[in-house]
């Protein structure tokens, strides 16, 4: 793992929630996008060498719909920068931890992504991140 | 804000989490220390700028212990380094932040720290630290 990318937090309204980041973090958020697959709209604040991504569900079946009517708003994941996602969710699953996804998904922000499964981590969900534009 | 200093991670079991933690992350923990004030043992994990903080409480009425009683084990809070905490704190609470000490006080890893009302926030806690090493 190469460092923090970003993390996570689901909310119910990301126009009201992007003002209140901004405020806190000192920051604007640098884009916002759609990930459709996922059912889900962002935005990225930059922080140090990690981002705080913002994320609400865009139809009621989008899993971060889902994760705020169960446990309310709040941090939904971290995810780590890997310098070569196959290679590592090889050495996870010897490891013992179970993947959400068997291949590499797209996420957004351009990248490479996979999930594991928060029973086998302290029920800390974990994304494993690769950008799409480096080198495998 | 400068950077994610530290994710902080509440534990049942100290000991099985690290072995877990460094499975995951690669690398193994880099200290281990008791705040008594805030009744929690922690351990440290650097994975590239930012620290992951696993937290154990050491008794029945910590923060720790009552967070996981009513959530379960999972992440929680987010720390920030920031280069004046003093001038950070008046900054948030001219911005309608909720402060949960009004003076800065001692954490773990020999910072001083400011927790924010995760009402506030989108439920996410968020603490502020700084080094005491830093020069104010």
């Amino acid at each position: 793992m190469k460092q923090v990318e970003h993390i996570g937090i689901a909310v119910k309204d990301l126009n009201v929630s992007n003002d209140l980041f901004t405020k806190l973090l000192g920051v604007s958020p640098f884009k916002q996008e759609e990930v459709f697959s996922e059912g889900v709209i962002t935005s990225f604040f930059q922080v140090g060498q990690t981002k705080i991504e913002l994320l609400e569900g865009t139809h009621a079946d989008s899993p971060i719909s889902k994760f705020i009517e169960k446990k309310g708003e709040g941090i939904h994941h971290i995810a780590f920068e890997v310098s070569n996602i196959y290679e590592e969710m090889d050495r996870l699953k010897n490891e013992g931890f179970t993947l959400l996804n068997e291949v590499p998904k797209d996420g957004a922000d351009n990248k490479l992504v996979c999930f594991l499964h928060p029973k086998g981590t302290n029920s800390v969900l974990i994304e494993l991140c690769q950008s799409k534009n480096s080198p495998v």
